[in-house]
C-alpha cells in the first residue's frame, strides 16, 4: 500500500510540513525506518534521534516542529502512531467459509461471512455471529456465543455455554470456561464443587495467549466492555472485571472479586478472592492485593499499601541492616548514658 | 430435573422446615435465585441477605433454623450446597465412542465406554482404561496410560509414557510430561540433559488449565492421590505432591521438590527445588519459599517464615520510613546527651 | 541398547576402574538404579548413598576413585551424565514424512526428512528446512520459518512471519507471535496499537511449554542463540534476549527490555519494560527489577537491589516488629535522660 504525506496527515487531522507528496510506504521506529517509510516521536527526549533517522518524515508533536525533516504535527503523536500503524497493518488472512475439514456440531446458527477454518471442533446450538473468525485448533463447545466481529486465533478453547460480544479477540492457547477451582476439604478428601456457571465477556475486549479464564461456580464470571487482557492471566469463578480495565501479563484475580471500571493491574499481580477494587485502582507490579482498594488510590507491596508509602518504605529496605547495626548501638550509647557513672561498660 | 424439597432434604440426611412438596429445579446464589431455585447460607453474616432472596428454599446450619422461610437444616451447609449443585449439573456430553476423525495409533487399549472425540491424535501402545473421556484437540503420546473414568478436556498435550489414575479431570491447554528445564552451562553453551523419566498422576487428581507438569529428569514427576491443582500451575521434573494437596493458580514448584500430604500453597507461589515441606504446610499467597518446612507449619514472604511473624513484619514495613526517620532524631538526641553540656548542639 | 563400562568411558574419555566388559543397558539416580544401569555421584556429600546403590558401575570425580565399586572417573560427572543420558535416551517417533491429514498452505518450501504429523495446519508460503518436525495439534501461520532440525512438539502456535532457527525445540502450548500488548488508553477507550512486527529464535534454543513470545510492535521480537526458555515464561513485544541466557519458569518480561549473554532469571521474576540487563545479570527467584542493571551484577528483591545487599536485609526483615519495639523503648529512655530529673516519667 502506498500513501503520500499529505493523505496521512488528512487521516490524521495534522499539520504537514515539507513536501505533501512524498510516497510513504510503511511505518518503523527512529532506527530503522527507511526513507519510504514514517517515523514518529514520542517524547521530546527522543527528539535527538531524528537527525540519524533515515525515515521520509515524522509524526511529532507541536513542540517538535522546527525539526528540520518532512513532519506531520499533531497533539498525540503516539495515537497517531498507532492509526498509522494500522492503516499499513496487513490484511489478516481468514479461511473462506467454512471449511469442511471443521467438524461442525447440530444447530449452528451462523451469520453472513463466518469464517471457520480446517480443525475446529464445534458443538451444538453454538451461535457465530456476522464477520465472526475460528481459525484452527479452536474448541467451541455446546451454545457458545460469540458476538459480531470477533475473531479467535488458532487453539483457543471456549467450553459450553460461554458468551463473547462484539469485535472480541481472543489470543492462542487461551482457555474460557474451564472449572473454577472449588474443593471443600473433608477428612476422605477434597469434594469438588461442581461449577454450574458460565462466562460473559462483553464487547471490545481483547485476551492475551494462555489466559484462563474460569467459569462461575453459580452465576457469571464477567469481562467488562473494553477490557485488555495480556497473557497468561488468570481470573478465577465469578471474578467481575469492568469496563476498560487493563490486566498486564501473569495477572491472577481470585474468585469472587470485582475490579471497577478502569482499573490497571500491572504485571504479575495477584488479587485475593472476594475483594472490591474502586473505579481507576492501579496496583504496582508484583504487587499481592490482600485488602479492597476505594476508588481512584494507586497500592504496590505484598500486602499492598498506598503507593507512595510503599515507595518511602523501599527506599528504606535495602538499609535495614544499616539501620539494625545503628538501633543497636544506640541501645548501648543509651545503657551507658544510662547506667552509674563510676563503672565502665564492658565491651 | 425436578425435585421436591423433601428429596433434597433426604439426600443431604438434613431436616426440612416448611412444605416437603415444594419443587425444586436449580441451585443459584442468594442475590440469583428465583422461587423454583434453592439457595445456601454458609456463614451467619450472610443471614441478613435471605429476607431479600427470591429463592424458594435455603439450606442452613442450625444457627439459623429459625428464619421465616423454607429451609433444609444441616450441619455443613456448604458442604450440602455442593452435592446439590452436583445434582442438578448437566450431564456432560461426551463425543459417542471413538469417532473416526480421531488419528489412532497401533496396538491401543481401550476400556469399555471409551469416548474419544474427532480432532484426536492418539500414539501406539496406549491404554485408555473403561470410561475415559478425550476431547477434541488432544494428544496423547505413545504408552500413555489413562485409568477408568478419567476426563480430558479439549487441546490437552499428555506425552509419551505419563500415567495417569482413574476419575482424575485434566483442563484444557495443559501439558503433561513435557522435558524438564535441565541444562549444564559450558563454555560452549547449555547443554541439555535429555529428560528419560515420565509423570505419573495417582487416582481422582483434578489438574486446571494451561497447567505444566513436567516428566523426570530421570525416574517420575508425581502427583498423589486426590491432590487438586489449579490453573496455570507448573510442577519441575521429579517434584513430588503428597495425597489431598491443593496447589492454588500460578503455583510453580522447582525441581525435586516433595510436598507432603495436605499442603496448601496458596496463589503464585514459588518453592525453590530440592526441598521438602511437611504433611499439612501452608504456604500464603506469592510467597516464596527457600528452605525446607516442617510438617504443621504456615509459612509466608519472600523469602517465606513463620507466618505469625510475617504478619507483624508486614505490619511494621508501612512504617520503615518513619521508623528511620525516628531512629535519626534518636542519634542526633543520644549524641547531644552525650556531649559536653557546654556546647550547643547545631540545628 | 546395551553397551560396555568400557565402551561408556572411552565415549566419555575418562578412566574405568573395574571390569571393562561389564554391560551396561540405562542409566539411572543412585536410588533407583538396578544393576545392570550406570548411576553417577555429582556432589561428595552423596557419596554415602553409593554403599546402598544397586547400580552396576557409577560416573565419579577423581575426589571419590577409591570407592569400592566399578567406577568411570572423569572431571566433570554431571557433564558426563547428560551424556550417557543422551546416549541411551529412547530415539523420537516421529511422523514419516508429510501425512495426509494435514492441512497444508500453498507454496511451501520444505526440506529432506520433514516430518508433519496429522492434524497440522500450515499456511502458505512456509518454509521448514531439512530434519524439522512438526506435531499434531501445531498451527503454523502464513511465512513462518523454521531452521534445519528444529523440533515442534503437539499443540504449538508459531504465527505469521515468524522464523526460529536450527536445532530449535518448542515445547506443547507455547504461542509465538501473538500480538503485543499495546493499548492507549483513551476517553473512548483502550485504542490497539496493531502490532507489525515479528519474533526471531535464533538457533539451538528451547523454549517450554505453554510460554508466550509475542511479536514486535515494529521491529522484532528476538531471542538470542542457544537461549534456554523454561515453561509458562512471557516475553513481551520487542524484547531481546542475549545468547545463552536461561529464563527459569513462570518469568515475565515486559516490553522493549534487552537482556544481555547468560543471563539467568530465576523461577518467577518480572523485568519491567525497556531496561538493560547487561551480560551474565543473575536475578535471584520471584524479583521484581525496576531498574537497568550493569554486566555482572547479582539482583533480587521488589523492586530488585544488589544480592549481598539483599540478603542482609531479607536477615532482619523477620526480626521487624523487635526492631520496632526496641526503638520505641529507647525513644522512651531517652526521653527520660533527656527531661529534667526532678520529675517522674510517667508510665
Amino acid at each position: 500500500m502506498k500513501r503520500t504525506l499529505g493523505e496521512l496527515a488528512a487521516l490524521l487531522q495534522g499539520e504537514v510540513k515539507g513536501p505533501a507528496d512524498l510516497p510513504i510506504e510503511g511505518i518503523a521506529a527512529l532506527e530503522e525506518a527507511g526513507p519510504r517509510e514514517i517515523s514518529f516521536v514520542t517524547q521530546k527526549r527522543f527528539a535527538r534521534l531524528v537527525s540519524r533517522s533515515q525515515a521520509g518524515a515524522f509524526i511529532v508533536a507541536p513542540e517538535l516542529a522546527d525539526l528540520p525533516r518532512p513532519l506531520i504535527i499533531v497533539p498525540h503523536p503516539y495515537l497517531a502512531y498507532a492509526r498509522v500503524a494500522a492503516l499499513f497493518a496487513p490484511a489478516r488472512r481468514r479461511w473462506p467459509g467454512v471449511s469442511e475439514q471443521a467438524c461442525l456440531g447440530r444447530e449452528l446458527t451462523l451469520g453472513r461471512d463466518v469464517s471457520i477454518a480446517p480443525l475446529v471442533f464445534i458443538g451444538d446450538r453454538v451461535r457465530l455471529d456476522d464477520g465472526v473468525t475460528v481459525m484452527p485448533g479452536c474448541y467451541l463447545g455446546d451454545e457458545v456465543h460469540l458476538g459480531a466481529g470477533t475473531l479467535i486465533y488458532p487453539n483457543v478453547t471456549i467450553l459450553e455455554r460461554c458468551r463473547l460480544g462484539r469485535n472480541c479477540i481472543v489470543h492462542s492457547g487461551t482457555v474460557i470456561g474451564a472449572d473454577g477451582f472449588g474443593f471443600i476439604p473433608t477428612p476422605a478428601g477434597n469434594e469438588k464443587i461442581p461449577q454450574l456457571g458460565t462466562v460473559v465477556i462483553e464487547d471490545e475486549v481483547e485476551i492475551g495467549a494462555n489466559c484462563t479464564i474460569d467459569r462461575g461456580a453459580l452465576g457469571e464470571t464477567r469481562v467488562g466492555r473494553g477490557v485488555k487482557i495480556d497473557n497468561l492471566v488468570h481470573l478465577a469463578h465469578n471474578v467481575a472485571v469492568g469496563e476498560h480495565s487493563l490486566l498486564v501479563a501473569q495477572v491472577g484475580v481470585s474468585g469472587s472479586t470485582k475490579l471497577g471500571q478502569r482499573v490497571i493491574l500491572a504485571g504479575q499481580v495477584g488479587v485475593v478472592g472476594h475483594l472490591e477494587l474502586g473505579d481507576g485502582v492501579r496496583v504496582g507490579a508484583k504487587s499481592g492485593v490482600a485488602h479492597s482498594v476505594p476508588a481512584g488510590q494507586d497500592v504496590s507491596g505484598i500486602p499492598a499499601f498506598p503507593q507512595r508509602q510503599w515507595l518511602q518504605s523501599m527506599a528504606i529496605l535495602p538499609k535495614l541492616s544499616d539501620l539494625y547495626r545503628r538501633l543497636k548501638r544506640l541501645e548501648q550509647q543509651v545503657a551507658e548514658l544510662a547506667a552509674p557513672p563510676d563503672k565502665e561498660p564492658e565491651s
